[in-house]
């Protein structure tokens, strides 16, 4: 059987992927979603209180996990609902037409847990799921992380920090900052390395 | 013969790569570098004056377009000087050891034009260059593209601007717009629509 190395997803790490789940009356809903590997057969997400995907697989304890890097999926399933043209059935549930791999997740355990981050506290529910099923679609599949994202961005701030005044520097360190804890969330080993690094020379510019 | 779409490059889209040189000492050089696919076998790139990378292409045409995810060599190649350890030579020029691909280019033209941004005047020179080899070490190759991660940052503030406060909300508005700029710089027809989406939907919140 095969599991999530196969579409490349490393322990540890947290992927941004498209959630699709059914409600009691079998509409379709997708949400875009940041999954952990947490190990080779096992994921964990962090699900806040009223998103339909809660709610969903709360009646119905499978839910399909799709890869892809369709910006307009990304965009649409945030902004609105996604249209049903993006879905098709396998068995019972609602995958992603043109997603590049999918997988058919099941829930192991939901855990109630308060959170504070800058904005304030929320209540967020984390849970447990194994995978299933994985289903290639399109090789060749890279799932989305965004640490190496994070650390282009804190470098071009970096290099424009001697350039700029006092005030965009001071703007410029926040956000490398920012993108050094978007980084120990989502990214692996080499990726909180390089933040370091980063994170140092900062500190003595 | 292979072209950049057998490293998956798309026409119009820019990449984010390391690009090797070396001096007239023979001494190599890694900076990080963004390459705009131009064509099947053909790139540009925008150099600032008294960088490395465009003194050592001005005594030296050929140079080599590295393609790596790798954070420690963004790092630190941006950072300071790449380690010799990271190089190895192909015929007589230096390229990116554990590079999942590189192609090895010659200039073909090098235009000086003076640009203007949000942080002053520069001189900027255009180099427009052609692929002469290309070879894969890694697959999957998959260049780094900043465009669906700027549409994801965006994804994210945007969900956010209903629960934050005046100020932070602001702040987030102009992030948007900085993303949408990297993304008409950086990206594709669906990622320029998806940014669309996202700008129509923040303008009526």
């Amino acid at each position: 059987m095969k599991d999530l190395k196969s579409i490349r997803m490393e322990k540890g790490l947290l992927y941004e992927t498209i959630i699709t789940t059914k409600n009691e009356d079998n509409i379709p809903n997708a949400a875009p979603i940041g999954v952990i590997c947490k190990d080779t057969l096992e994921i964990v997400l962090y699900l806040y209180e009223g998103t339909h995907t809660l709610q969903n697989i709360k009646s119905n304890p499978h839910f399909i996990v799709n890869i892809t890097k369709d910006p307009l999926i990304f965009a649409n399933s945030t902004l609105g609902d996604l249209s049903t043209d993006y879905f098709e059935k396998c068995n019972d549930n609602y995958y992603i037409k043109n997603a590049d791999a999918f997988f058919i997740a099941t829930i192991n355990s939901i855990k109630e847990v308060e959170k504070e981050d800058n904005i304030g506290k929320s209540r967020v529910n984390i849970i447990r799921a194994n995978v299933d099923e994985i289903i290639i679609k399109n090789e060749p599949v890279e799932p989305l992380n965004r640490a190496i994202f994070a650390i282009v961005e804190s470098l071009v701030y970096f290099s424009r920090i001697e350039i700029v005044n006092e005030e965009t520097k001071k703007i410029y360190s926040k956000r490398i900052k920012e993108m050094s804890r978007l980084v120990s969330r989502v990214g692996g080993i080499e990726h909180k390395k390089a933040m370091n690094n980063i994170l140092k020379h900062v500190e003595n510019k």
